[in-house]
C-alpha cells in the first residue's frame, strides 16, 4: 500500500468524548507511519476540507493528544453541514477531491452522528464515481444513541451518566424542600427524536418510589390529562415529584411542544424550553410550586462526569477506524457489538455506511412501559452497563484541566477557494 | 454542666455540602456524650419542632452519619419558613419552649442562611424573654454567599466550582460549534441578590479571550444597549460569546428582568429564567444563534463535583457549633476567619449572631471590573482557593452512593398539636 496522508474530521453537535476518539484515530495512526503520513484534519469538520483549512496535527506533541482522551468540546472544530447527494452537489464533491489530491490525502474518517454517517457514505462513493479512490470510515458519535447496528453510540454514555446524577442530586433538593416550598422537579433532557438519554434518567432510581417518577419520552404522545393524573398521583403518595422531559415532546396533532409559541416581554417568539412549559402547566393547573432545569450543552459537554465505559468506547472506535483503514476496509464504521449485559462485554464489528447512513433508531417499544412514563427491566438492563465507571480528568486550581490543541494551518496548496 | 438533649435543623435552600455541617454536628456530639444527650432533628427544619416532629438521629449507625459527609440535599428535610420577632409571634415561641421542654432539649444549632441566622438569633434570645435557657447557635450556608463576618459560606465553594466548571465545559462546546451553528451561549446562575455565584463563573478563564465574556451581575444593572455592544465586540473578536447571567439582574427601573411576563401558549405568566430572555434578545437583535441552559437546583446540589475546602468548611463549622456549644457560648455562629490567600490558610471564630442576622454581603465594588461585566483581580485571589479540591463521593454502578437515613420520629410528648 502506498503511504498516503489521511482526513479526519469532527462533525454535528459534541459531546465528552469525540475527542477521545480523535485520540484513538491520532495515536493509532502515529503507530502506523508506514501507511499513514500526516493527520490533517479539518477545522470545523468537513467545511475545512472544502475551505481547505486542514489542520497539522503531526506538530501536536504526544501529551497533547494523549489529552484528548479527557478533553471535551471537538479539539478541531465541528460544524452543521450537510453535503447533498453526489448528483446534486457534483461541485462540492469535486472541490473535496481536488483538496484531498492536493494534500494526498487517502484516507478519510468522518466522526459524528448520522448526519455524518450519510457524509461519509457518499465521499466512500467518490472513488467509483468521481475517479478518486480513497478509503472511508464513519466513527460513531452522538449524544442520541440514535444510530442504527452499532449497540451503542460513543458519547451516550457520558450524557446518561450525567443527566442521571443530576437528576439524582436535584431530587435529593426537592425532597428536602417539598413540606414547605418545591413540590415539583422537571429536567429537561437532549434527544429531539430518540428517548435514549431522557430513557437514562430513570438510573437515577434505585428503589420504588425513587425520583425520576414520571419520564415523557419523545417516542410516546403527550396527553396533558393523563399527564396530569399521574402528576397528581405522584404528589398524594410522596409529596414531590421528579419528571424527566425529553426537548422534543409532541403534542397529538404531532407539533413540538417547544414550537408552541412562548413569548417573552420584548414580544419576541421564544426559544425552546419544554420544562418551563410544563412546569407552569403544573403549577397553573395543580398550584403548587415548581421548579425546572434545562442543562442544553452542559449534559453533552460534561467531561468531569464521564463514563469510563464510554471513553473506552469512544478511544476504541476511533483506533478501529484507522485499523480498518489500514487493512484496506472502505465504507464501514467500527460499531459497538455487545457480548453480554453482566458482565458488560463487548467488541468492535465493522458495520456498513450504506446501512447505517440516514437510519434512526429510536427506543424499541419494550424498553417502554405500559403507562408510558417509565421503562422496562430490559430497557434498564440495556442502559446500566453503559454509564459504568468513573473517568476523571485531571484537575488544575479546582477545575478540569483541558488541553487546547495548536491547531497549525497546513500551507495551502490551491490558488482556488470554496465560498466559506 | 447538666447533660440536655439537641436540637438540630436545617433551613433555607439546601447545598451539596448542608450535610457534612450535619455530619461535624452529629459525630462531635457522640463524642461529647457527658455534655449532650441525644441528638433530635427537625424534621423539615424549624417545622418539625413546632409540629413537634422530631427525629431521632442515635439510632443512625456511624457509616450512615459520615456518609453524610459526601450527600447533598438535607438529609432531615428543610423549609422555608420565617419566624417573628418574639413580640409578633409569642405564640409559636411558647410553642418552641414547649416542645424543648418536653423532650429536654438544651441545645439549639440551626443551619442555614440569612433568614436562619435571624431564626437561631430570636431564639437565642427566648431564655431572656421567656425564661427558658437555651444554647443557640448558628450554623453557616448559603451558596449565595451573603452572609456577612464569615469569610465564606459553606455550599457556596461548591456551587462556585460547578458552574465554573460547567462554564469552561460548555464553552468548549460552543468553541467548537461557532463556525456553523450556535455563536452565543448564556448560562443562569442562582443568587438573586449578590454576585458571587456569577463571579466565580470568571475562573473558568484561563488566558486572555477565554469564556465567560460577560458577567452579567445582579450588583450591575443591566443596560441593552452596552450589553448588545459588549456581546458584538466579543463576537467581533472570537466569533463565539459566553455569558454568565445571574438570576438577579435588574432593569434601569429596579425590577427583576425575569419578572418581565413571558406567557407561554398556553397564556400563563411564565416562571423565571433570565437566560432566555437574555437569549432571545441576542438571537433578534444581532441575529445569530443561540443557546442557553438554566441549571437550577442541579447547582446547589452537584455533590459529585463538590470542592474539598468546602466539604472541610461545612464540617468544621458543623463540629465547631457544638464546640461552642458545650463550652457554653450561646447566640454565635462559627464563621470563617481567611488567614492567608497563598497557601491558603484559615479558622473558625465566633461570630456574635446579632451581627449576623439580616445582614447581606453583597459583591464589593473592588471586586467588579470597572466595565460591570468582569470581576477584578482581588475578586480571583478571593475566590479561586474556595473552589480548591476534589471530594468525589463513593459511585456505586456508576451514579453517586448517597446515603438516605431511616429518619424514625421521637415519639410525642405533648398532647397539643400545633397548625403544622
Amino acid at each position: 500500500m502506498v503511504r498516503k496522508n489521511a482526513f479526519y474530521a469532527q462533525s454535528g453537535g459534541v459531546s465528552a468524548v469525540i475527542n477521545a476518539s480523535a485520540c484513538g484515530v491520532l495515536q493509532t495512526a502515529r503507530r502506523h507511519s508506514e501507511t499513514i503520513g500526516k493527520v490533517y484534519a479539518g477545522r470545523n469538520g468537513i467545511v475545512g476540507a472544502l475551505a481547505e483549512d486542514l489542520i497539522d496535527t503531526s506538530v501536536e506533541s504526544e501529551a497533547a493528544i494523549a489529552a484528548l482522551r479527557h478533553t471535551p468540546g471537538a479539539a478541531f472544530g465541528s460544524c452543521r453541514y450537510k453535503l447533498g447527494s453526489i448528483d446534486q452537489d457534483r461541485g462540492q464533491y469535486e472541490r473535496l477531491i481536488e483538496v484531498f489530491r492536493a494534500h494526498e490525502i487517502g484516507f478519510f474518517f468522518y466522526n459524528g452522528g448520522g448526519d455524518s454517517q450519510d457524509t461519509a457514505y457518499k465521499v466512500s462513493q467518490l472513488g467509483a464515481e468521481l475517479a478518486y479512490p480513497i478509503i472511508c470510515i464513519g466513527i460513531p458519535k452522538t449524544i442520541d444513541n440514535d444510530l442504527p447496528i452499532t449497540d451503542c453510540s460513543p458519547g451516550f454514555g457520558s450524557a446518561a451518566k450525567y443527566v442521571a446524577t443530576a437528576l439524582r442530586e436535584a431530587a435529593f433538593d426537592v425532597t428536602a424542600m417539598s413540606r414547605t416550598s418545591t413540590k415539583v422537579f422537571t429536567l429537561e433532557v437532549m434527544g429531539r427524536h430518540a428517548g435514549w438519554t431522557t430513557a437514562a434518567c430513570a438510573l437515577a432510581a434505585e428503589h420504588e418510589g425513587d425520583a425520576p417518577h414520571i419520564l415523557l419520552l419523545p417516542e410516546v404522545t403527550f396527553d396533558e390529562r393523563r399527564f396530569l393524573a399521574k402528576v397528581e398521583e405522584t404528589l398524594a403518595r410522596h409529596d414531590h415529584c421528579v419528571i424527566a422531559v425529553s426537548e422534543g415532546i409532541k403534542r397529538p396533532d404531532g407539533e413540538f411542544l417547544s414550537a408552541s409559541g412562548l413569548q417573552d416581554s420584548f414580544g419576541h417568539a421564544q426559544l425552546g424550553g419544554v420544562a418551563p412549559l410544563i412546569s407552569n402547566l403544573i403549577s397553573t393547573k395543580l398550584g403548587c410550586r415548581c421548579h425546572w432545569a434545562v442543562p442544553d450543552y452542559l449534559q453533552r459537554s460534561a467531561r468531569h462526569i464521564a463514563s469510563e465505559t464510554d471513553v473506552q468506547q469512544a478511544y476504541a472506535v476511533g483506533r478501529a477506524a484507522v485499523e480498518f483503514g489500514i487493512a484496506g476496509r472502505s465504507a464501514v464504521m467500527p460499531a459497538i457489538r455487545r457480548l453480554s449485559d453482566a458482565p458488560y462485554r463487548w467488541d468492535i464489528i465493522a458495520a456498513p455506511l450504506a446501512e447505517v447512513a440516514n437510519q434512526e433508531k429510536l427506543l424499541p417499544r419494550d424498553f417502554i412501559r405500559e403507562d408510558g412514563f417509565g421503562i422496562t427491566d430490559a430497557a434498564r438492563c440495556y442502559l446500566a452497563p453503559l454509564i459504568a465507571g468513573e473517568a476523571y480528568p485531571p484537575f488544575k486550581n479546582g477545575l478540569p484541566d483541558y488541553v487546547k490543541l495548536q491547531n497549525l494551518a497546513v500551507p495551502k496548496k490551491l490558488t482556488t477557494e470554496a465560498a466559506f
